[in-house]
């Protein structure tokens, strides 16, 4: 059972995986796994995979087998286990607990070739779709507290299948990351009586110089303190707090602006490695009022390296009204069926 | 002028390196910088680097010229700048200030082939001298909240030349991740009245799991909640909260276990690139009774992703005892004189 640790200074969870136990030998190692051409999530090698938990499949095929459009499955080798209690406890002035939670992968597409950059938007609806409804049904489990979905692309980014696809990982604690972004918003309605994105939206859309794209339901921003290059966020313009509650007449707006970054970042940026991550409010938080879900994008250019690691501080080489002008230059290509 | 901003949800500062200013196809070239031979940080090439602002001349060589042990220089493309004041602005709901601080590099060794791993325990000692120096000199300047040390060590940790080196960078504000480790310390000091390193210190010594190697002044462990697999601390003993406050006698241990330390990682993990930090408090925090100085190495093994970029979440392939099991058993091998 892999164990949930708490660092006793600064109140930061990590997850020890135990079971993967990984030895010194087994660090050099960190290629996309296809092995032999053989891929396990490629339409037919359905028996390779966990049984799905959700998938779309508009031909009514059964479970397991091919005819989908998209698939959820559990982890092969999950960093959270679904059985068991936390059994939280304390080691002198330590705290733990067992490493209770889900993991999952989303399977994008049946193809091997595609990527969500080169998805038709309709796809990219049910790839949000699927996101919609792990969320909501993982959120069920009284033990979990927060549902992340984020997605590596590309080795550099953290991927070990080639095959797109994105993750979800139920934690039975709220993230520091998460936790931060709580209080701060929280902390700015107390003062303002406003919501902290919200304003951001307005201030962005007058301004104008760090806006990328945006559609009547959404907006996608270079964010004016970004960590990153090219770092981009997607966020819905009327306010809402839980992805999970954003009804489906809106995705076809926000599918429209995802689709239309990661093609406007491939363009700027061929072929560069990225990660997202779906930033949507605590179930059990009332975050209603303040909080604000959205999407942060970071394409993998810089390496972080003991600047960054000794103080949380970044340096970002690429002023982000530099790299929103690029980003709206650039054309998004592609399929736009 | 670099800009600092502020991100205003969760009040973190990135640094926004205007003058670097690098474009999109500037990204794809991160390779380590030997051009044609030549380095600029090897003996004889000094008119190569900025004048040096400290420098070890066991021969009484003239500045700037050859018959150094260690030269500290400010850095030739800096994230921030020294001249100039911080003219803190509000821009909207955003809040910057001019990227005023220092950059400088030391370098640790006159000689391209050696590094921090491979030198003798008396020349590693210089260099926690320099770092002490430096760390001093710099919290002088009124502007100045927080003096980072930190290494990249290999490409992938970072680094952009090869020669063997570490870097300060002075800071106009303390940094987000600073200032949880300081306020972590103070509450857990309110509540208990004690430090918590010290705590820590006493329990890991009872518990020897996750003891690497200790001698009279120092400690060498695999903290509790690592986020990175053989993560590895090195601490005084006694309560110290200022790194640049402690005495030149105590240099020799944390010589010999920073040096034992790297060795142990070279031979477990060989040619791994890693990063340290030196966590030292801000010089104006009064932290003296519940901060305590420590070494933080971090081997670069695995990649940081979506899911710890979404959560602030570790997930750690190896478990602190066995990495500590590892590093115990491994001989710290080369030359020690």
């Amino acid at each position: 059972m892999p164990e949930l640790r708490k660092d006793p200074i600064i109140g930061r969870w990590v997850i020890i995986s135990t079971e993967r136990g990984r030895r010194p030998s087994e660090f050099f190692s960190d290629e996309i796994e296809v092995k032999d051409g053989f891929c396990p999530l490629c339409e037919g090698n359905e028996d390779k995979t966990p049984p799905e938990v959700f998938a779309i499949r508009e031909n009514g095929s059964p479970p397991d087998s091919p005819g989908w459009t998209l698939r959820v499955v559990s982890n092969k080798f999950p960093a959270l286990r679904v059985e068991g209690n936390l059994n939280r406890q304390g080691e002198g002035l330590y705290d733990k607990m067992n490493g209770v939670g889900a993991h999952e992968v989303v399977i994008e597409t049946p193809e091997h070739d595609e990527t969500l950059t080169t998805l038709p938007i309709h796809k990219v609806m049910k790839v949000l779709t699927a996101y919609r409804e792990r969320i909501s049904d993982l959120n069920r489990d009284p033990r979990v507290r927060y549902v992340l979905v984020f997605k590596n692309q590309g080795a550099a980014a953290g991927a070990s299948l080639e095959h797109s696809h994105s993750q979800i990982i139920a934690l039975p604690v709220v993230p520091k990351r998460v936790s931060e972004e709580i209080d701060g918003a929280k902390a700015y309605y107390k003062y303002k009586d406003r919501c902290v994105f919200c304003d951001i939206i307005r201030q962005e859309i007058g301004h104008k110089a760090r806006i990328i794209e945006e559609n009547t339901a959404a907006i996608a921003l270079a964010p004016f303190a970004s960590r990153f290059p090219f770092e981009t966020w997607i966020l819905p313009k009327d306010h809402s707090a839980y992805f999970h509650h954003t009804e489906a007449a809106q995705f076809e707006d926000m599918a429209s602006l995802l689709s239309d970054a990661l093609r406007r970042i491939d363009s700027t940026l061929p072929s560069s490695p990225y990660n997202f991550m779906l930033h949507t409010a605590p179930s059990n938080k009332n975050a209603e009022e303040f909080y604000h879900w959205h999407i942060e994008i970071i394409p993998k250019l810089t390496k972080v390296a003991g600047f960054e690691w000794g103080t949380g501080f970044y340096i970002n080489p690429t002023p982000p009204e530099e790299a929103a002008k690029y980003l709206r230059e650039a054309r998004p290509q592609g399929n736009r069926g």
